[in-house]
C-alpha cells in the first residue's frame, strides 16, 4: 500500500470509526454469533495474490462486526469499563502509523521521553509522591507477576544469578485475598512459587483482606520455617471492588519485610480525585502498585501503569544488557527494555499523553464523578425496590445485585440469577456479567462506559426489572437493531 | 471528543501519518536529540483544562519528531527491519477504533476467530504441518518466557499445582548458546531456573549451536543428579544471524525429554519461501516456536506468533476459571486468556489479516527475496573490496563486517569500527547497529526495511566505505534534511 492509497483509505477507516461510534448505540451490545460462525466466513488458505482494500473493507462489515460485542456501547455493563476515548485511539494512531521500536533510549528517544512524562502525569493526578517512579506494561496481569518475580528476587538477595527458586531451602509464600483477582495466583505459578505457597488470607464482611489474619498467618509461617515473601493487596477487587485496607497491611509488610504490591487496576483511575483517595491510604507504604488507565479512565487499550519506589532493584531483576542492544547514550538514560519483560515496546504513552491533554483533569473528574454518581443512584434505585438486594457496599461504580423474589433460594436462585442476566445479554439491549459470591450468583452492574449517561442506567434498571420479572417487552421497545436484536 | 471531532482530527492524522511515509526518506534517520531534551519540552504538571487538538497536534511535530528514529527509513540498517506496512497499519487502526477486548471468546468472537484464522494462515505460510496451533502474543521475549515455564512444567509434572519449583529435588537446567538471544537468559532468570542451571552449549565456526556438545552436556548433567528440561535453539540468531541444526537438536531433545523452543523471531518470516526452508529443517520436533511478523514480513509492531505442538499443556499452564470470566459458550471455544500471560488482549489479528490479504503471499514473497537479493549483493562487494571482511555467512538479510586496514588489530580495530559506524549514524543518512563477535566489535547491516531498495543499499555501500575512510562528503551529498544533518 503507498502512502497515497493509506491517505484515501485511512479516510474511510477513519469514517468507519466515527460512524461505529455515532452509531454504537443501535447495536446489539453482546455479538450475537456463534461459536465457529465467524471462522466458517473466512478461506482456510491464505490469498495469493493481492485482494482489493474495498473487499477487506466489505469483509469487516459483513464478517467482523457481527461478531463484536460492543465495549463503548452506553449499555455495557459488564466486566469494567475498557474506554478507549477518542483522542486517546488518535494517540493509538499515531504510535502505530510512525512504527518506531523503543529498544533502547536511542532506537527513539521522544518514546521513552514522553513515556516518562505521562507516568508522571499521571502519577500527580493520582496523588502519588515523587518517590514512585513509572512505566508502561501492557495488562495488570503482566505487572502483577513482575511484582512478584521482583519480590522473590529482593527475598533471596536475587537468587536468580545463583540457583533461582531450585537453590533455596526454604520456600517463600505469597499472601493475598480469596477476593483478589486471577491474576494473582496466576503471576504466583507462573513465578514459580507453587500453590501450595500461595495463602489465602480471610476476608472481611465488606469483602476486604484482614490484615491481622495476615499478620497471624505471616508469624506462623515464618515460625515453621517458611518465608513470607510478598503480599498483594487490591484496591478495588474484581467482583464487588472491595477495598483490602492498604495501610494496615503495610505495618504487616513492613514489620515482616514483605514486599506489598496493590492491585489497583480498577479502582486506580478514580484516584484522580481526591475525595476517593482514602481508598488507597497508606499507599505510600507499599513496594509497587498496578493502575490500568486502558479501564475506566479511557486510555486506548493497552496501558498498564506499573509503579515502583526502587526502580534500580526491578531494573537489576529485568535488565539484560547484550552489545548489540547498547548505545552511547546507555549512561545518561533510561532504557525501558530493562522495566520489564518484552524487549521491544510501542510508543505507547501517546495514547496517555493525547488522552490527559485533549480531556485535561478537570474533565476527566467530571466524567469519573457522573459515574459514581450514577452508580450511586442505581443502588439507591435497587435498596428501595422489593425483592431486590445489593450484596456488597457501593465505593466505586460496581455493584453486586440479586433479585430474590419470596421462596426462591439456594441453586432455585442461581437458576433464576443466571436466566435474566442472560435474557438481558441474549437481548442486546445490555450486557452485564454475573459471577459468584459467597458461592452464590450475583449480577454485576459495572457503569463507567464513556458514553453511559443517566438515562442508560435508568433504562437499565428497567430492563433488569423486566427481565427479572419475565416480562419479555423492554423499556427500549425496538430501539436496538442489528443481529442481536433477532435472538430476542 | 465527538465522534465528529475524531472524524476532522481522524484524517488530518491518517494525512500526518501519509505525509510522514512519504517524506521519510528526507529524514535524518537517527534521532540527534539529547538525553532529557524531549522532557525539557514538556510540562511537568498534566493540564487542568482541555488543550485544543490543533495544540497537541502541533507539538507532535515540535517536541515528538525531532526524537523520532526512523524505523521505516530506507537507509535503517539496524537492529532489524520492523516494517509496518501501511495495509496493516490500517487493521491495527480498526482494532484500537472498536475498541473491544478478548478476555473471553464472548467479549468479542471475532477477535478469537480472525486470530485463529489469521495464525492459521501464517502456520500454512510457513510450511508448518497442521499439527500446530498459534497465538498472537507481544514479543519473542514473552513468547520465550511461556515456553519455559511450560516446559518446567512438563518437567515437574505440574509442580506449579504443588510446591512449584520450591518443591524440588533435583534443579532443572536450560540449554542454550551464547549466540541465543538475551531474552532466553531472561525468560530462564524470571521463570526461576536460575543462572546456574542455564547451560551455553559451545558453537561451530559459523556459531550455531553443536548438537553434539549439546548432547554431551545433557548426558553430563542427568549422570550428576540435575534434570535437563529445556533446549532453545536459534533460527537466525541475532547478531549474526546463525542457524542452529534444530533437526539434531531435536534429536537430543527427544531422546531426553527435553523441551525444544525454536526461536525464529526474526528469520520466522523467510519461511514463507520454500527456498528457506533448509534452515529449520527438523522445526517437527519440536514443541514450541516463536516467529514475529512484526519483524521483516510487516505486520505493525506488536504482533508476535507462537506454536505450540500441545495447546492443552499450554492451557493447562496458563488457565485461570474465576467466575467472573465464565461464559456459556466456553465449552465449544477457545478463551486465548488461557494462551498466554496477559488476560485482556487486543484484535491484533486484525493486523496480520489485513497484511496478508492486502498484499497476498506472492507479493511478501517477492519483498523478501527482493532483501535477500540486496543482501547478497552487498555481501559479494563486501568479499571483494580490499580491507573489508565478512564476518559470518549471510544465509539472510543481515551482514557482519568490519573494515580491516592493515595494521589495525585488536582494541585499535574496535575504536575504528565504532568510529565508522557513530559518524554515519551521527550523519543522519544511515543507521546501523555494532556488536561484539567473538569479543571484537562488527558492524551489522540488517537490510529488509520495506522501503529498502537496491539504490539504497548501494547508497549504503557508499556510506560505509567512505566513512571507514574518513571521508566526510558522503555519497548523498544535501539529501538528508532534518535536525540530524545539523550534527554533521
Amino acid at each position: 500500500m503507498t502512502p497515497e492509497e493509506f491517505r484515501e483509505y485511512g479516510h474511510r477507516v477513519v469514517d468507519f470509526i466515527a460512524d461505529y461510534r455515532r452509531d454504537v448505540e443501535r447495536r446489539g451490545v453482546l455479538a450475537a454469533t456463534r461459536p465457529g460462525e465467524v471462522k466458517a466466513m473466512l478461506p482456510a488458505e491464505p490469498p495469493d495474490e493481492p485482494e482489493p482494500f474495498d473487499a477487506i473493507l466489505a469483509d469487516l462489515e459483513r464478517v467482523v462486526m457481527p461478531g463484536i460485542t460492543h465495549w463503548q456501547h452506553p449499555r455495557f455493563f459488564g466486566y469494567f469499563p475498557s474506554n478507549g476515548s477518542l483522542a486517546s485511539v488518535l494517540g493509538d494512531y499515531v504510535s502505530t502509523g510512525l512504527g518506531v521500536i523503543g529498544l533502547a533510549w536511542q532506537s527513539s528517544p521522544a518514546l521513552t521521553e514522553v513515556e516518562e512524562v505521562a507516568t508522571d502525569w499521571m502519577r500527580r493526578m493520582v496523588g502519588l509522591s515523587d518517590a514512585w517512579s513509572g512505566v508502561i506494561q501492557d495488562t495488570a496481569s503482566t505487572s502483577t507477576l513482575i511484582a512478584l518475580i521482583c519480590a522473590r528476587e529482593r527475598s533471596t538477595g536475587f537468587a536468580a544469578a545463583r540457583g533461582g527458586l531450585q537453590g533455596e531451602d526454604r520456600p517463600l509464600a505469597v499472601y493475598t485475598s480469596a477476593h483478589a483477582h486471577s491474576s494473582v495466583e496466576k503471576a504466583a505459578l507462573l513465578a514459580g512459587f507453587g500453590r501450595a505457597h500461595v495463602r489465602v488470607v480471610p476476608h472481611d464482611d465488606a469483602f476486604a483482606m484482614r490484615a491481622d489474619s495476615l499478620a497471624a498467618m505471616v508469624e506462623e509461617d515464618a515460625a515453621r520455617g517458611v518465608r513470607p515473601c510478598a503480599v498483594v493487596a487490591t484496591t478495588g477487587t474484581t467482583a464487588t471492588t472491595a477495598l483490602d485496607p492498604v495501610a494496615a497491611i503495610a505495618e504487616v509488610a513492613g514489620r515482616h519485610g514483605l514486599w506489598l504490591h496493590v492491585d489497583a487496576a480498577m479502582a486506580g483511575s478514580a484516584m484522580i480525585l481526591p475525595e476517593c483517595r482514602w481508598m488507597w491510604a497508606g499507599i505510600e507504604g507499599a513496594d509497587s502498585l498496578v493502575l490500568n488507565p486502558h479501564k475506566w479512565l479511557g486510555a486506548a487499550f493497552d496501558a498498564s501503569l506499573y509503579y515502583v519506589r526502587d526502580p534500580e532493584h526491578l531494573v537489576r531483576v529485568m535488565s539484560t544488557n547484550p552489545s548489540y542492544l547498547r548505545t552511547a547514550a546507555d549512561a545518561e538514560v533510561k532504557n525501558l527494555r530493562d522495566w520489564g519483560i518484552p524487549l521491544g515496546r510501542r510508543f505507547r504513552a501517546l495514547k496517555l499523553w493525547f488522552l490527559v491533554r485533549e480531556q485535561g483533569v478537570r474533565a476527566l473528574q467530571a466524567r469519573l464523578r457522573r459515574d459514581l454518581a450514577n452508580a450511586a443512584w442505581l443502588a439507591d434505585e435497587v435498596r428501595r425496590a422489593p425483592d431486590w438486594r445489593l450484596l456488597a457496599p457501593v465505593p466505586l461504580q460496581t455493584l453486586c445485585v440479586r433479585h430474590e423474589p419470596a421462596g426462591l433460594a439456594g441453586e432455585a436462585l442461581d437458576r433464576h440469577t443466571l436466566g435474566w442476566v442472560d435474557r438481558i445479554n441474549r437481548s442486546g439491549e445490555a450486557y452485564l456479567t454475573p459471577a459468584l459470591l459467597e458461592g452464590r450468583w450475583m449480577a454485576r452492574v459495572s457503569v463507567g462506559a464513556e458514553r453511559t449517561e443517566r438515562r442508560h442506567v435508568e433504562e437499565m434498571w428497567g430492563i433488569m426489572r423486566d427481565s427479572a420479572l419475565g416480562i419479555r417487552d423492554s423499556a427500549l421497545g425496538g430501539a436496538v437493531e442489528g443481529p442481536s436484536a433477532e435472538s430476542r
